[in-house]
């Protein structure tokens, strides 16, 4: 007989890996990875710049090395986030993750004891959910609005509740595609003063804005060290790599750092090498503009044809960027539902989204890893299985 | 102000990173890191591989892909592993980590609520001691004898304590180059089927044997599923590709995907594809037979070195493998103070490594990272040194 599992464990199967199970179904229309698009990835410059480094190097470049990553590529990332608006950062605050997961999981389990206050945005990122879950947390729910989350309500929570770590995406948020407005980036950095919490600023999608300028950083608001931002290369050059990074005081960093070494030791250092190459070689900010441009089209062509098929008593938000739209369904037609009969398309449901509220008529769409031509022919199916549900529903 | 960490987590500086630091000094001879030598590293080999691969292989190399690792390499790792006398293993038993401790910590994760009981052997490797810690756990001593932990003593804890989880490196332990006997190996799975604890079986050094016959696996003994096996590339191929795997039950394997994708999400498929690709191009047994000739060496020098210099008063292990000699001190001599008092040669000191006995007056030495001429010359800096400590500690 095995010893008991943890307490803060579940055993249900994961739902992170359900969702990649449906996403490599090729039978149907996946609208429900968070792939990029994979035909776009730079693999020739990625190859090349593997091979020159590695042939340019001493071997070390196979040895152990450091534990918050290879500091000139640190450097190229701190340079980069200056733009968000972030006047003093270097590569001394800077820590390479093993994708932003890495941060978000990191983060928890720096600062969780079982029973302590986590508040997330309802619905949010089903990765930094599970992550949470791991540490059994009391969880709270801000609602999320069309300027970013209800921050009279999480003043609601914090002021009732002892709360340590605050968990968003403010731009084009994982699921709802929904960007925070700069006067609520100001305002949550100063309840974080104010109630003492940390701010996970997790902002993957900042560099794929379709339309519309740049907002500041969160972080940039943050004069006391209470932000830490996330970032990774996930999804501006390719998940394969498997490298984020975070940014934060140096005080924070180096309890990450403890405790990093003691979750995998390090990053791997090839792997980096060829990251801080290909910078050198490319222009990164030319690629993603590529990039843009494609998803650009793609988010245009899903909102075209999400008008054009799905019934009035739907409606969808309409984001200037990222990776997903989310559709609202009439009130009591459960996505999931939808979804195990036998859907033509498929999505994510919202129920698993919401921590708390578990709100069922709900869909999150991906746009970006499926072509022009499957976004017309998914979002037709799929309005049709919505029509035939309603009117099951009513009958 | 920020909120407080968890009270697991000790904010004292890493003993992991002090060590890195103490072998990034170039002033002294470092025999404290647990590094390759890294003239062996096959890197025109390992460029190969990546190139072909990424070149032959369609763009979803650099996609996301599957949380526990690319299949027809867990294929070829769960071959290799039948040599160790497990019968029964494939690639569903085979979960490929971001080094063997992200497998130590995915496991203490797993299993492990504050308090809980974990037995280490005394002394044991810190990377698994602090991936333990972190958990803030009860620890148990078993003490090493010639031929393994003392299971005598393992069986008096366990009899009188719930005990989750026993670590053990049965093959040139890390630190003292012990090789845990057969009748050991079998008898330690004995007591966890009666008392219900999970063995850890943390075996990268088993492939690296410069005299006499392999012995089984722990694994190889295990009908129950209460041993989950570790290995790892880092020390027969290159610790920067960060890839280690856990041998497991596929039941106990399904709660470690969900928790590990939470947890990092997934490895470097790119990372894992080379590998892949290499082992297709080369034998890997010919390239560990040319790193053991260097080894062998190496060992035999620093056993002779050690021989020659060092007083009576010391003793050392005589390791048939691994990367470790293990040397005891007079005993009021603390090998920190040693270290401490501008040592011309690094080592790692034995206090932090006994996790309950602090044990003082022992140190690990490498001899894997280091020529034949710097293991000669550093033997004897050392035996000086350890001489003018004896003298004053009697004076």
């Amino acid at each position: 007989m095995l010893p008991k599992v943890s307490q803060r464990i579940s055993q249900d199967p994961s739902a992170m890996d359900e969702l990649l199970e449906l996403s490599n179904n090729e039978q149907v229309i996946s609208f429900a990875a968070g792939y990029p698009a994979q035909e776009l990835f730079p693999k020739e410059q990625l190859e090349h710049a593997f091979v020159h480094r590695s042939q340019n190097s001493a071997p070390d470049l196979y040895q152990y090395a450091s534990v918050d990553g290879y500091a000139p590529l640190r450097q190229k990332i701190a340079h980069s986030i200056l733009q968000t608006g972030i006047s003093d950062v270097d590569e001394s605050n800077l820590f390479l993750t093993q994708g932003a997961q890495q941060g978000i999981s990191l983060l928890a389990d720096l600062f969780l004891d079982v029973g302590d206050g986590v508040v997330v945005e309802g619905p949010s990122y089903i990765g930094a959910l599970q992550a949470f879950e791991s540490r059994k947390p009391t969880f709270y729910e801000m609602q999320m609005k069309n300027d970013g989350p209800d921050l009279a309500q999480l003043e609601e929570i914090v002021s009732q509740h002892p709360v340590k770590l605050v968990y968003t995406i403010p731009t084009f948020q994982n699921p709802t595609g929904v960007c925070m407005s700069a006067k609520k980036r100001q305002r949550i950095v100063e309840l974080a003063q104010k109630y003492n919490f940390l701010i996970i600023e997790d902002d993957p999608y900042r560099e794929l804005r379709y339309r519309g300028k740049s907002l500041p950083s969160i972080k940039s608001f943050d004069q006391t060290g209470n932000v830490v931002m996330l970032g990774s290369f996930s999804k501006i050059l390719s998940p394969a790599l498997r490298v984020g990074w975070m940014v934060a005081d140096q005080s924070l960093l180096s309890l990450v750092n403890g405790l990093r070494s003691a979750t995998d030791f390090q990053p791997s250092n090839v792997v980096l090498q060829m990251i801080d190459q290909y910078l050198q070689e490319n222009d990164l900010q030319e690629h993603i503009e590529k990039i843009c441009d494609v998803y650009s089209k793609r988010n245009e062509a899903m909102q075209t044809a999400l008008g054009k098929y799905l019934p009035q008593s739907c409606s969808f938000s309409k984001p200037d960027g990222g990776f997903f739209i989310w559709v609202t369904l009439p009130q009591n037609l459960s996505a999931k539902k939808l979804l195990q009969n036998n859907s033509p398309v498929t999505f994510i449901e919202s129920s698993q989204l919401y921590e708390t509220s578990h709100q069922i008529n709900q869909m999150r769409l991906n746009f970006t890893g499926v072509t022009e031509g499957q976004i017309n022919e998914g979002c037709r199916l799929l309005a049709d299985s919505i029509k035939k549900a309603s009117l099951a529903l009513t009958a």
